[in-house]
């Protein structure tokens, strides 16, 4: 990260203009409140332009009609995407390993490598499994028999893809993450919990991301299905035959139970547990920490453990901290109530 | 999953008898709104006995007594059980590493491999460990030195067991599962958080299952026990001295803390977390996503966080919903009284 | 665990005297409900007193002060520090791969190994790579390019450092670990969620230890620390530019979003989920299943979700448990008010 370039040149990348210096050089990216005179912060929401006083940033990245700020700044559209691009810029390169197949590596005969795959040491590829061009298989993944996984994917260290899972294109998939694991079922036969076969598969569709340590398993029957373009954070329970949409968002820690389906554009908060069997209709947004029992039209917001409407769950929190004075309220109303009786009684 | 059976065959797999055309050919099994002409569904509660008429299945699966359908079927006792029989029929074989050991495992010379045990590619296994017949491990796993594990045990890839663990028959690990890693055991000394040495180890019993990125920790000393035939779901936390006794069911994401017990045949729905030192009577259930913080008798049902019995949540939920409502009495009767009061007053 | 100590020699371990057989012979630790003639218990509270009379321990370590007891004592400062001790005595040698480079490790000729450096089979590290004095690296470790190691650390089987990442001395990470992955981040632009890069690092300081199947996402940029002394348990996700202060305790399966803050000495119980963008000031703590949505000041007990202060939500709680109660209450005010209201109207 010991690049540095000037201000103008950033200006270029994000479709700015500079105002101020223009020949600053900046080597990096930070916050507004940790940057120091060679990086640049930006300003995410006028709410924090207060700090723009105190920081030592040497420049800033600000909304078009912003007024002075006390270190040069580039005027662009959207700061924040501006920002991603500057961040694209002084990424350093992600280390991979080249391609070919290290020696280490245990490749089945009959698996069938695209042009410039790269498999990394210890990496098992088992019996005809296809592998998508410039595809990435970092050290100790495991891929399972007969997995179709498409070009430009990234798996890390640790991944475990087991038999006959369907992996899109440009899928990344984090260490230590599990697809393909059985379903958790069974039946209750003569005081044993039998298990129940679990057949299917797991499709991940293209552009889908997913999450160090998170697991989606494989279904009863058919496939437990993570639709395009949907990002996974890390430590997930995908449970077997869910179906997700696409573009969905979940965040950390959140876990699905079976076949459950989310529409498109779905968006989890951390920790969020949707019961099985139930349907999230498109758009729907789940507060962290929520706990779903039931079906969710589209575009609603819900919150609580269980889950309610946002708009109910605030009117009930809103009663629930009013019950104190309410309590006070009913007992003194209890004494006027005796004090009137007793006038009336004995007129 | 190509094969094909005529549908008089499939009813002597499950004891069943075929009402319409005995040869319609099945080539696997799916849902009833999903399944097309060649595969078999199943009426696993007759609440959904309306799909039947949308259904495009081959062929269905119903209980004995059951009305005409629109399609071929299968009269039997049970369609859910005799559902699993067909998909176990239908089941691909489970790819496993050929018996022997691969070449690129690293095996203690010390470590005694029962008859016809697989062990794959990258595998770790430590000295004095010993492994009962036809057990498979899986690539990538490691195992401890004095390891003991079972007959007929299924250990699959970047499964980590540590030393001094015992496994019993029958068990089945899955992906990325982490057995015998230290308790989190600490005093507060001068300041610090002085570990607390965890010397003791994890005890498997027979025929369990642990799900994928599960963590069972080792005792501060004596054992944490899985009991026999519980089943473990994906993400669950098991932490030291915990005792799990016998046919439990413990969905995915569910914490366990230190030396608390659990009876038979308990089920914790996913996301429960139960405090440390309580203990759950035989048959106790928890809702998913209840937070348990005392000791629960033997029979129960649990729900909400803190978790209270099911009666009173209900109870409780019921009044919190009316809240609104009361405020709305409370308001007017106050007024009402003032009235009164007036009225009293003055006379 | 077989070697055998009088009860003479352990006195002296733990700087405490033997009141009773000082020859009592000792093989290991137990508590007092367990522990059999030949194990040494050990008085963690003086609640458990009545424990003593039933249980079969061989010895007891008990406070100076404390009485009689059925069986030869101990008597000490502080039990449950002498029995860490104890157990620290007999606790079994940690097996370890032996120093050196196991010859199915996989180490880039650019790496540089301390002295007395393990490092086990099928581990792999990148270019760059640092490694202080005695660490170990059990088998199937990951550890990438320009990653910084202290010494005296121990990473067991299958844990994954990702590229950059810094770790302090005498730090422990458990087995299935992720350090180091990419953070959540995305901008939702033309109806996709483009990915922000994650350019950042993360800085592990000394003395922490990290659970089983933990994840410590990488910075978007910058770095995400925990800070020295600090413990976590097992699952726990720590999301991209996290700042954990020294000596927290995390206990297994919390959740910490981005960019959140905790002070010194913060205890978070299990199954905590922070928000993003929040501080916890020193010495917070935040009872277990608690969701945290705004800032703690220092010095503060939060429970519940959302979560507020202990105190009100004992009251909260304790008003809705009377809420049936004021129901009831309020339903006999209404009639009493109707009987004043026709006596007062038709006097």
């Amino acid at each position: 990260m010991s690049d540095s370039y000037p201000l103008a040149e950033i200006a270029k990348w994000v479709g700015g203009v500079v105002r101020g210096d223009a020949s600053t050089r900046i080597t990096g990216v930070a916050g507004l409140d940790e940057a120091d005179s060679s990086e640049i912060a930006w300003l995410a929401d006028e709410r924090y332009a207060p700090q723009l006083k105190s920081s030592r940033a040497g420049a800033v990245v600000v909304p078009r009609h912003f007024g002075a700020t006390p270190m040069p700044a580039i005027l662009c559209d959207d700061p924040s995407l501006a920002i991603s691009a500057v961040l694209a810029k002084f990424a350093p390169a992600i280390p991979r390993p080249a391609p070919g197949v290290h020696p280490t590596a245990v490749v089945s005969p009959t698996a069938r490598l695209g042009e410039s795959v790269s498999v990394g040491p210890c990496v098992v590829i088992g019996d005809n499994v296809v592998v998508g061009d410039r595809t990435v298989l970092h050290a100790q993944v495991f891929v399972g028999p007969d997995v179709r996984i498409g070009s430009d994917c990234e798996l890390w260290p640790g991944v475990v893809i087991r038999e006959r899972c369907t992996i899109g294109n440009r899928v990344v998939i984090h260490p230590n993450c599990t697809i393909g694991a059985d379903g958790f079922g069974y039946q209750y036969v003569g005081g044993r919990h039998v298990k129940i076969p679990q057949i299917g598969g797991v499709e991940i569709e293209d552009d889908v991301e997913i999450g160090a340590n998170s697991t989606v398993d494989r279904a009863k029957f058919g496939v437990t299905r993570v639709g395009r373009g949907t990002k996974i954070d890390n430590l997930v329970q995908v449970a077997h035959n869910v179906r997700i949409g696409p573009n969905c968002m979940i965040v950390a820690q959140c876990g699905i139970a079976g076949s459950t389906r989310l529409g498109q554009g779905v968006v989890l908060g951390g920790k969020v547990g949707l019961r099985d069997h139930i349907s999230l209709g498109d758009g729907v947004q789940v507060a962290a920490c929520a706990c779903v029992s039931k079906d969710v039209p589209a575009g609603k917001t819900v919150i609580g453990s269980p889950a309610v409407d946002h708009e109910q769950f605030v009117r009930e929190r809103a009663k629930v901290r009013r019950l104190p004075e309410m309590a006070d309220q009913l007992r003194a109303l209890i004494k006027r109530v005796e004090q009137l009786e007793a006038s009336t009684d004995h007129p």
